[in-house]
């Protein structure tokens, strides 16, 4: 479980340099800056606040809310022998540290390139430190969710983490409106990403800390178990690519790098809420469907103008609920039982963190402020807030000057068009 | 073993990042896409025909050919103690699975930057779901290399999986030819990296994956033999480097990272066969050779106008027969009979691998095509495949412009005249 | 420990992203070749000499010093009961290399930009496998530190590490001088990084590595301990980062991403002195201090004069001491008498460091010459020494042109102007 514990806390810098990769270079060093806090602030506000509330153990004051009180405060010998035969007390809090602090990243993806740096943090402090947490009690505490009659089953958190996760950067986006120049009188104007191999590298990274996401959440060695868990986290993750492929190749005809690598991350999201029930036709199906998702839900975020620079929400959210109610068609206790509970946790989860979310950024809004200013989002956040740029490559000019190509049988202007569109302040 | 497992598919990221770094900007999508696809199929195919081939088990029909039916079926318990008592069905599954997959990944950077994609995808799922586990089964799998009077001997697959990908790899570029612009009138033309940070970036993952690599390969967690193999690992990889800085400085005067690089993997490769055998002393002397031989073939290849963007022939199949040979005069068992039966293996694997690859290839080429079409290969493939770019950095233009330095004491023009000659297309 | 081993080898790529992130583009070929050959040299000339210094056993021939003859010599079977009951021979060796490693690749930082490579290589092989295992044989090898009335405490390496690695950094820079631009009339340049994305990679991965380097110092699996260094750690880390984030706003109203970077690992460096025995707050209170120390050392360093790159003496030296007194504040022992010991510690750890690295870097500089000619820094080392460039990004043309922007409410002028002046030789 440590070694997991590490994994997750390297599916930050999955996030980091998928989100970086996907931005623009004058907004890279914001992005950086952002999510190296969130681990930070994360980490620290749920040893102060978010373990006790989220495992209040015999503090525990009811089936939606119980909280033990503040810091974690056990003798620095925590392998007290009552608190769990297979890990120690230590262990289970650093785990769940790393967890949280995911919740806070999947949001910063979403409102990237746009949100003002300060209340992006505050907002995230309070919801790692409180709203993610009481989610997480209703199931992994033992509340609510736990106590209904065929239990609502979340293995490693497709809803508890992740959906989680996107309902708040679903609020997020909805109070801060899209970037400037991405929708244009009804137009979907793509922004191209700064750094594909940066972004394709986080995908990797999130790939691999996944195996400790959910194979940490074994919570125990048991080798059957955990090797089950590896084979289907990892051929979900394989069928997400091929349906986000097809899907996208369908409708865009391009082998589309940046829809596959979302069908992979869709498919990881899918499989997270039974990765320890499925065999290995089931993994598949559900990764599949769950590629094809991200890239439907791609397109309809943008029919909605909901601007989304990472695809946070068709990955998070709508894979997010996909696996949850997966549960209910190939898990173990398969049925229409189970599908009840399952629907009964994804609402309360939805309502419950969609409507703290959107109050907490609406109060922000309403002071702080929520979005830079136009001028500021135009020139970039880098030079504005942070006062460097994240390049200083220096390249010789004679390689940077294009020429015209020999047989040009595509319409190099338009390609051409569609980055320099995407930069409106160069 | 689930730990290697996913240090081996952390392997991935580094032969996608050592590749794309290796590779001209303009081709960094393509080649980003071709790798992530290529887990992706692997890891799927693999379940779906290779396993069976390869450990056919009961259903076992002989020396050379065994197959135990499509799908990996075994019931949700993989634990079956009659399976062996170090690992289950799904961790032999999943860790062969990522192995598999590396097979088809070191032919990609051979054929990188002219290849067609689905040509190349087509070709990587039957290599990896038929080619690849037949050779396997050889050995791996208690076939004709395993029943030899003195068994063929090898530990992680030198020659089963790396010079099995060695030999792919060589059959792809005779049959696709140079990039345009790498040998012009009998000249060799260097073609850049455009990247490097991204390629080193790549090698460490491979090291560092490597132990996974290989200690996953003594399939048990005895500390004696698997702390022997991260030494004897570790020291042939930095023997290897050694081995290719001397050798290319000798040459060139020039301090060689690309060459020093590629030593490490070839020390990496060289050690693979005998990881679990070798003393310190012989471990960083096959390293050193190793790295000696990365050079020298490198530039016999060029020599044979065979253009191997990466070095993939010179690492993994110069050095993986290397390292097949030398257990016969280091290993446990060194001698002539030993010697006898690895020069058998690595003929065998050379005839039926190498005429696969090129049967294969060549069907394809008849059929499909095998390669872009010149435009396309100039102007670029993430244009015309991917529709994108794979940078979007903006750097200010005062920073880009070279001005006269103040005590030019070599050329100038020269060496950035290489630069520009790297990208016909600009 | 094999995994805490290869997390710790981890650093190496972590450092040496750091280090190429924060250096100019025109050097970056030469700083990753640096940490490249340091890593392998490190290896080869600790199995050779080092390991042997370090920890001379039965040979032990002083408080001071002690050898036990060249190479590393045992039967292949390492696992000798005798040896010790948790780990193996190979595994001690193997952690214990990539440990001393470390050592010379934080001088490395320092130096970077100007020094010759062949003297800084002569240099780190020395260090490591001389300098280095003599202060670890001190406290690990059974010597005087550890002799001490009250014991000297260093958990896993704040002084014995990290402070090593600081002493010969200063002592590198003071003979060295700054890099050309920095101090231009008693007025400090700010000298932009090439690649935020890349250093900032690198301070995830070395984050990452320190589980491993404060993980394995456990040199057990017993869980408790383990996963109380593992809270330490990361809490530690998160808390530098705060700490130096807030300090370094409170100066210059920035949201400063190197500094916060920096923090965590100063934080980190300031932990591991003591990361098995302090509790939660200790921990955050340790990286917090850690933080501010990071940014008050380094605008001290740019006071007088003292040319540090990376920030390795405000990050390894002064934290290294930090850490080491902490322990004396909050560990087990605290109090006056560890106090004594933990300074006598310091001291002699900085007389025999500093002094020997002073020496070392001024024979070189008598002999072989220690930096590299005006023109060669100016024009940028990769080229000099590697022939190439580390980039060949071909950027569309359109998109690097700056244009004026709409509402320029920040002195435009005087950003671009930095990051021009950073590179005197464009």
């Amino acid at each position: 479980m440590l070694i997991a514990t590490i994994l997750v806390f390297l599916m930050h810098l999955g996030f980091a340099t998928l989100e970086s990769g996907l931005a623009r270079s004058k907004n890279t060093v914001n992005v950086l800056f952002k999510n190296v806090m969130i681990v930070c602030i994360g980490l620290l506000s749920y040893a102060f606040i978010g373990f006790n509330l989220m495992y209040p153990g015999k503090a525990f004051a009811g089936m939606w809310f119980g909280f033990s009180g503040f810091g974690i405060g056990i003798p620095i010998d925590g392998n007290t022998p009552k608190y769990n035969p297979n890990y120690t007390y230590w262990t289970d809090f650093i785990f769940q540290a790393m967890f949280a602090a995911t919740c806070a990243t999947i949001i910063s993806g979403a409102v990237a390139e746009r949100v003002r740096l300060e209340s992006f943090l505050l907002f995230s402090m309070v919801y790692v430190s409180v709203v993610y947490p009481i989610v997480g009690m209703w199931k992994w505490g033992g509340g609510i969710l736990e106590s209904l009659p065929t239990a609502f089953y979340d293995f490693a958190g497709s809803s508890i983490v992740h959906s989680v996760g996107g309902w708040g950067a679903l609020a997020g986006i909805i109070l801060l409106g899209p970037r400037i120049g991405k929708y244009v009188q009804g137009e979907v104007k793509a922004i191209a990403p700064h750094s594909v191999p940066m972004a394709t590298l986080g995908v990797f990274m999130l790939w691999f800390g996944w195996f400790g996401f959910n194979g940490g959440s074994v919570l125990s060695a048991n080798p059957a178990n955990l090797s089950l868990v590896f084979v289907t986290t990892a051929l979900a993750a394989a069928a997400g690519a091929l349906g986000a492929f097809f899907c996208s190749f369908f409708i865009s005809k391009k082998y589309d790098l940046m829809m596959t690598l979302n069908g992979i991350l869709g498919g990881l999201v899918g499989i997270t809420a039974g990765a320890d029930q499925m065999g290995v036709q089931a993994a598949c199906q559900i990764g599949l469907i769950a590629g094809v998702l991200v890239v439907v839900a791609s397109y309809a975020m943008d029919k909605w103008q909901l601007d989304d620079p990472v695809g946070a929400i068709p990955v998070h959210l709508v894979c997010g609920i996909w696996g949850t109610l997966a549960v209910a068609f190939w898990g173990n206790k398969a049925g229409w039982a189970q599908l009840q509970s399952q629907l009964i946790g994804i609402g309360l989860i939805a309502v419950f963190t969609f409507g703290s979310a959107y109050a907490l950024f609406w109060i922000i809004k309403r002071t702080l402020g929520l979005r830079v200013s136009a001028a500021e989002e135009i020139e970039g956040l880098d030079l504005h807030e942070h006062g460097m740029s994240a390049y200083g490559i220096e390249v010789p000019v004679s390689v940077i000057t294009p020429k015209a190509t020999p047989q040009p049988h595509y319409e190099q202007g338009q390609v051409y068009g569609q980055i320099g569109e995407s930069s409106p302040a160069f």
